[in-house]
């Protein structure tokens, strides 16, 4: 992608400030703090691969009523300054000691009044990327202001894809179709699965991903125990049901799904698994709508595979998608969150096809007024076989 | 690599545990907490690029007295059986309302006597990887128990390389090493960046790297003015100075080093600043010891490039390497952190060519009694030039 941290217009991200404001000033709150990588990106569009290093905190505040404002490491100055953020603030980190605290106390303090609040996102799927030590310094020199919850305010935002948003992660899904359309190059009886995820990789990297932040698999004869392992050594053998699940990256945006292949013959079991996984996804495809709750979509999955005679594996069955390779809601029963035009999502019903083997089919869509637009290209309507 | 979970024999992780409790039970620490996908992998081996979904916590505790204890979503149990590990506990993850919460809270109580203390890594590149709201949920169910910074205990402990964890750092070494020999291949003037960082990370793919977590870089006419970026669209033109740095993993490990090279012959100022750095590289391979301070690293290059009438880059000039991009300690002046036999260790100078415009120089060594040993290959000892 050409100059990531740059391409959306800066009308794209007005508007996800304009909304997190609203939220903001709905909830008596004065100042949003960000701290993750997703979340910054998403405010700013800046991106880098740096944070691989957990060195050095970074921190962007969103001020319920004036422009955001980075507070960071000076090496991210440069970057930083593509991007559409004026009011950037930096020190040379690490600094041990002070590693930004007082900088960033000292903004906090200056958009948000002594009777005011802070939100921070700390609930489900978040975290505070800083030092807890750092974070408990911060509170302290705040108070008196009060710390409060802006989970919901982020989410409500941020899981509402625009139509930029989209496009990219169309395109991401994009290349990883093109090398699930290689794999007859990639996997066969007798490869190892360690050689499998290697090229596999190279694939995404060839057909357009920036990079490959996630790679997993299974395979096992009669169905994979196991789906998030890295690459065991063991050979592809005849009888192997194969599934490799990806979440490359192309402009910051995620894919997320999978694709399974019988190496040789199928066994019926296997088959049958197939059919009832892609006719559950089906219905899904068809009748899912904004209104529906991520319990619905748990429901219909469920319903569908035993309907079609198969067990539903446990865990949920698909979750949101976009900056981060899974993001809420997720699909269980105990999920009500209502399901909206806009969110991309991850169709993601699985089978227990014998105790402890299984097989996870899933897809990627937006929700549209009208149901599902897939962003994936749809599976094959029968379990592919590599010889 | 293979079965990578697995791969360390059991005594090399029982040799880390013991010596985390040698440093709890010296700081009447009573168990540690760990949240971050590094430390779960240190203790446990269990290795998974499922990290990249944010929606679970995961947890290993460490008893000052006992056996270590995962507590983790169900998903992880197959690949966590796999490691050594004896005492699992899982709850159905993600689970609104309780996502582990009482479980560990439980777990916890277990193994802490109520006039005891728990220890949590809250210190300089630390995070808590667990909901906010969730770890105060845990902090207020564990009362009267006390919550301690354990940051020291850890970073002792992991900041020493075993000779298994050095060899392989020393393999994700050579797979970088193997793809920067290819660098003819890859870059030359009309080569547009982002085609350079997409082939130099099949490359590394292709010369054995599990995966590629890291790849930034620069160019620009008489040096960069940046090193975190992501590949910008610009094509490399005669005269550019052009970085590569990496950060690829195999094992779990990563290497971090970079190499420079001029497209097509280089100004006079490139080549003397490159002999600046790698002269006062080679100071430092000649000359550290242990029981030298971080901050004396820093010294020593800074003096160097300065000896060879170059001046200094800003910012941390090196730092520790091994599950993560980097590690602790920092060479800079204010890091006082004794430098000792087993570090792994980055030596990372970097000149201000012109305002504005830099080269950086990385090698990665491991500290020996007698000195640094390469783990990366000697850069050209002059600046290579691609045609």
């Amino acid at each position: 992608m050409s100059d990531p941290a740059t391409r959306f217009p800066a009308s794209e991200f007005r508007n996800r400030v304009d909304a997190l404001q609203a939220g903001l000033q709905a909830s008596d709150t004065d100042a949003l703090l960000l701290t993750s990588p997703a979340d910054i990106f998403y405010v700013t569009g800046f991106l880098t691969r740096f944070w691989e290093s957990p060195a050095r905190p970074w921190f962007v505040i969103v001020p319920a009523r004036s422009a955001p404002i980075a507070v960071i490491p000076s090496i991210g100055l440069e970057l930083m300054s593509k991007c559409w953020i004026k009011d950037i603030r930096t020190w040379d980190a690490p600094f041990p000691g002070d590693d930004g605290v007082t900088l960033l106390a000292d903004t906090l303090r200056s958009v948000i009044p002594e009777n005011g609040r802070l939100g921070i996102p700390m609930g489900a799927e978040t975290h505070v990327r800083m030092p807890l030590a750092d974070f408990q310094k911060v509170v302290a020199l705040l108070t008196p202001r009060r710390v409060v919850d802006a989970t919901e305010t982020l989410q409500r935002v941020r899981e509402i894809k625009s139509d930029a948003e989209i496009e990219r992660i169309r395109a991401t899904c994009r290349s990883a179709d093109l090398a699930f359309g290689q794999i007859a190059d990639i996997a066969a009886a007798g490869m190892p699965m360690e050689q499998v995820f290697r090229d596999f990789q190279i694939a995404l990297l060839a057909a357009g991903a920036d990079w490959v932040s996630y790679v997993a698999g299974g395979a096992g004869r009669g169905g994979y125990s196991d789906v998030i392992s890295p690459a065991p050594r063991r050979k592809l053998a005849p009888g192997d049901l194969l599934m490799l699940d990806t979440g490359a990256v192309r402009g910051g945006y995620f894919c997320d799904f999978d694709r399974n292949f019988s190496i040789g013959r199928a066994d019926d079991a296997c088959r049958r698994a197939y059919d009832a996984l892609f006719q559950a996804t089906e219905t899904v495809l068809q009748d899912l709508r904004p209104g529906n709750r991520a319990c619905d979509v748990h429901r219909m999955l469920s319903d569908g595979l035993k309907d079609a005679g198969a067990t539903p594996g446990g865990g949920r069955l698909g979750h949101g998608l976009g900056i981060t390779l899974t993001e809420w809601p997720s699909f269980i029963p105990a999920d009500q969150t209502e399901l909206r035009e806009g969110m991309v999502l991850t169709i993601e019903p699985s089978v227990e096809i014998s105790p402890g083997r299984f097989m996870v089919h899933e897809e990627n869509i937006v929700l549209r007024e009208n149901g599902p637009e897939l962003l994936s290209r749809r599976a094959a309507t029968e379990l592919p076989v590599l010889v």
